[in-house]
């Protein structure tokens, strides 16, 4: 049974800022191959992910907090599209994509802070498309997860780039055989 | 399948001289939850991966580099401590271990690049107590490879901090059930 951290809106914001620092720091300085790398087919690259982390700044959190806000269940929220970044991020340098989350997350979190939650706003609720009722505690919760799911995503993906080239040490790389 | 990448010591050393400053951008703003949150009964916080990262600067991939090169395979590598941490991280903040992991790493890879190796030198072999034979090549892509892994690993981890905060959306969150 891992750690159960109780929800605090400061501690959320805490992973919330440090993503595009932490994606940049772990991939503005790489070569072509790594950014370029996937899982096997129908799989991201590392450049994918950041475009698919644009989208949601774009359509997603922000977005649904405020349905969740202005209307309550009464409006479900619009289902994400979890490939527009194929569209989106056509032509676009790796460069781009992280100065542009940078931007839109930086944004987003001011709005975010802009609107002084307090914590019975926390157990508002609004409709996801396929899951039903939801909280607003549990969109934010579910926006740092996401984050860090995406930043453990990108560095898997990488690793993997590897696994012909570590010989019998794959034996204990452990993160070689996670979703595969 | 996976994309399969050549080895090449220029990318491996992206990856390594990337490290430091992705933990720093992940981790050195987090509250102290987030650092010491754990996925059950002898796992690793981040914390403990940060003091883990550090052991092997210290004793593992230069030293056997260097027995590699002096030795081959007639001098056995020392086995590695995977618990070390535990002692030598005692007492130090995190912020302290940031700076001892980014310090020795920019010393390991200054000694790493003065030693000019070859693309024949890759193939020298030596004797890795458990797994017998390996590659210089092996075991600098291993270097990489356990970076990208910790750090993979260091996200799930808090991941799962916020695992009973997100109600249904748990559902897609598939990083919430790796390692579990």
């Amino acid at each position: 049974m891992s750690t159960k951290m109780d929800f605090q809106l400061d501690r959320t914001l805490e992973i919330l800022r440090a993503t595009p620092a932490t994606l940049r720091a772990l991939l503005a300085d790489l070569s072509d191959p790594w950014i370029r790398c996937d899982e096997g087919p129908d799989s991201w690259t590392p450049y994918d992910i950041v475009g698919h982390l644009i989208h949601g700044e774009k359509t997603d959190w922000i977005g649904r907090m405020r349905i969740i806000l202005e209307h309550g269940e009464l409006r479900t929220f619009t289902p994400f599209d979890r490939f527009a970044q194929f569209q989106e991020s056509r032509g676009k340098t790796l460069a781009e994509l992280l100065d542009t989350f940078e931007a839109m997350r930086k944004e987003n979190l001011r709005t975010l802070e802009a609107m002084n939650l307090t914590p019975e706003q926390m157990n508002l609720t609004g409709t996801h498309p396929e899951l039903g009722q939801v909280t607003l505690r549990q969109l934010l919760a579910t926006w740092t997860v996401h984050d860090l799911g995406h930043i453990a995503q990108i560095a898997r993906v990488m690793a993997k780039g590897y696994s012909h080239q570590v010989g019998p040490w794959g034996a204990y790389l452990s993160v070689l055989r996670d979703r595969s």
